[in-house]
């Protein structure tokens, strides 16, 4: 039974909803000795902590065309078919987030600016490895970046104890065509893509999510100039819910996200008590039939069931936890979702699980969590590319904005920026 | 005069153009020391440290009507008027950036997946101090996050010994319809941002540029879950010039990134020898005659001339690079900007200086500096929000992605995941 908490006050939701919280303190001093190391030593010191903590015995650790193809054959064709399915929706959602050229402004007579998006030509994609093979992410990260077409994709995930990749991982990182694939994880992985290696080029960017390890490289990989997608933190679940859900649904739901992880959090908000109660009831029928029962039961612990008689204060408190995941469980959700400000993905309606978009709705599943959703984004197209803007003057347009430009840089007390302004106004006022 | 590199190889190119460094070792310790006292002590750790720092004699730091009103009557009309004709531009650029909603795209039958841009709810903006007063930067951070209806926009700057704000700052402020400013610079103000004090409110997300200080700060606040605009860095110039520049207006432009600072880098890229030696000169005869000629002395021994004599390797160049501005001195700019990969903001032909864009052609001129080009955008309309996807399935879009994430979902080990879509199919197959 999920704990319930009747219409709390607005000054109590922080502590009813506060996240598990995790410190890092002590990684962060042995992260940062690996990557000092990294940078010293590159392969060498890669092989040393993939040995180490992977137990990986081989002494180079590029994924060979040979052992791609043994993976291939490996897939089972239903997987494929499904794989591929996904990569369809994926396809066709990221491609129409294809906006890479601005027109032209002219912002005042003369002066004309516009937006080019260019692709980030270097990036690295992360792929955790653990109890779960997640090649769902593969798609995730590579659809977009070969659209928008970044020059160099590069793919790091752990290899397991006998020194092998998932088949489903390689074979879903052929099918996006990604070709440089690495069998290095956790944070030798991260610093390895931070300053380039023997092996593993460097990368201006890092993506995917990982462990509270591979959290924690990423942050460390910022101070050395390598950008990431976001902070990450344990995956979480919202579900705004009223008489008109269905409540097995519901229930079905919190578990999916319950089952990912000890420290997941699960939150349902709803109008009526009655609700809460059948949802439960639910719950308690089917956590007994999943595999992951007990890792589900840890992070139930850490959930809350909320009732919210008032619908604006359901969706302050909404947008207040800003929720990774937002199912909006009810048979007016369209509507209601324009109240929401905060969150990653939102789900709508009875029939949209949060696991249509972990798979294959064509929504990217890599999300801000711990309430990133305030200023973050999840990955998208854009998050592949950067935006340069352009701008030209012609005669009219340095006489338009010229002495405006003069004025300013004066004041400023930058009188170089001036100049060059009035140099250019007194050859076309001779 | 600019030390000079003719055709250098590839192999040189990184050498050559190595930026100055800046080590931040020392300035670290002290900035966290500032976070903690400022998190347990809120407002009267700010008190302290504007104090020591800024010599600040006031108990509130809040900028009253009053204060305001008086500084408005000091602004002369004529720089009202050039603030109002830049605001113009600005916000006639930012605006045309507005794609607040995507279509709803129809990824499989009966899946619909769509994106909304929502504003970062509460930013704060960053005004540094210091030689110049940046009222300019007030356009380029207030005009974006008002468009983008960010609901609490905070403004934090250092006062002047005197315990004032420059009247044009406050002015601009006014214009934009900032109304929470408060005189606190540096670590400290960046500290208060990130926690939220008595007085000044917590904050989702901090933009703006400083010194080394307010960088460190910044980079700190990431690791509170504040998200920032970008990482910062000294100003850049790189101009490539052919014979058909004007070697005037190349030194004019060099000498206003020049007196920025002296860690300011400029760089010229030419295709003549010629082209190198005129401008030289020029930049020779303009040095004496600007009030900064001292800081633009020193910024001038890091700068280098190099003379390019193949286009492609010319712009390779610039790539590696990845300046903040780029000028292109050539009578064939927008032809020769298609070869731009990595760059902040480009400046096209003869008629058009940085210093336009630093003030009032349109775009920004909060800009990635450090060669973080390659993977960061300058300050835009995006900036200021986030988007959100969403994604509804019907009784079609459940069949025809429901065995896709069945399958994948027990493949990737997550039988609860799955089971939510079973449930779903079994409801509608009965």
């Amino acid at each position: 039974m999920i704990p319930i908490y009747k219409n709390p006050k607005a000054s109590e939701w922080s502590t009813i909803l506060k996240r598990p919280t995790q410190s890092y303190a002590n990684i962060e001093t042995d992260a940062k000795t690996i990557f000092n190391e990294v940078y010293a030593e590159r392969d060498k010191a890669i092989l040393k902590y993939a040995k180490r903590f992977d137990h990986y015995q081989n002494t180079f650790f590029n994924v060979s065309n040979q052992e791609m193809d043994v993976a291939i054959d490996k897939v089972s064709d239903e997987l494929k078919n499904a794989i591929q399915d996904a990569f369809q929706t994926i396809y066709k959602f990221h491609k129409a987030q294809s906006h890479f050229n601005s027109p032209k402004i002219e912002t005042k007579k003369g002066v004309f600016c516009w937006q080019k998006k260019k692709p980030i030509q270097k990036v690295g994609l992360y792929i955790p490895g653990g109890s779960a093979p997640l090649f769902s992410t593969v798609l995730m990260l590579a659809i977009p970046a070969k659209i928008a077409k970044c020059h160099e994709i590069i793919l790091c995930t752990p290899p397991s104890k006998n020194g092998e990749i998932h088949p489903a991982i390689l074979y879903t990182a052929q099918l996006c065509g990604i070709t440089q694939i690495f069998k290095v994880g956790g944070i030798q992985a991260i610093a390895g893509m931070t300053f380039g290696t023997e092996s593993i080029p460097k990368v201006y960017k890092i993506f995917g999510p990982g462990n509270q390890y591979v959290t924690i490289a990423k942050q460390i990989a910022t101070t050395y100039g390598v950008a990431i997608d976001m902070p990450a933190g344990p995956s979480e679940l919202l579900i705004y819910a009223d008489k008109t859900c269905i409540p097995e649904f519901v229930a079905a739901d919190l578990l999916s996200q319950a089952e990912h992880g000890e420290d997941s959090q699960v939150i349902l908000v709803a109008r009526e008590m009655e609700t809460i109660l059948q949802v439960n009831t639910a719950l308690g029928d089917q956590i007994k039939n999943i595999p992951r029962q007990a890792i589900a039961e840890k992070a139930i612990a850490n959930s809350k069931c909320i009732l919210m008689k008032n619908i604006e204060s359901a969706f302050n408190l909404i947008n207040s936890y800003a929720p990774e995941h937002l199912i909006i469980a009810t048979n007016q959700a369209e509507t209601l979702s324009e109240k929401v400000v905060n969150a990653g993905s939102v789900f709508l309606g009875n029939l949209t699980p949060e696991s249509a978009g972990d798979y294959a709705s064509g929504t990217n599943h890599t999300l801000p969590t711990n309430a990133y959703a305030k200023q973050y984004s999840g990955v998208n197209l854009d998050a592949f590319m950067k935006t340069i803007t352009y701008q030209t003057l012609d005669e009219n347009g340095v006489n338009s904005i010229g002495s405006t430009v003069e004025i300013m840089a004066e004041t400023e007390g930058l009188t170089a920026h001036k100049n060059a302004m009035t140099l250019r106004l007194k050859s076309l006022n001779l």
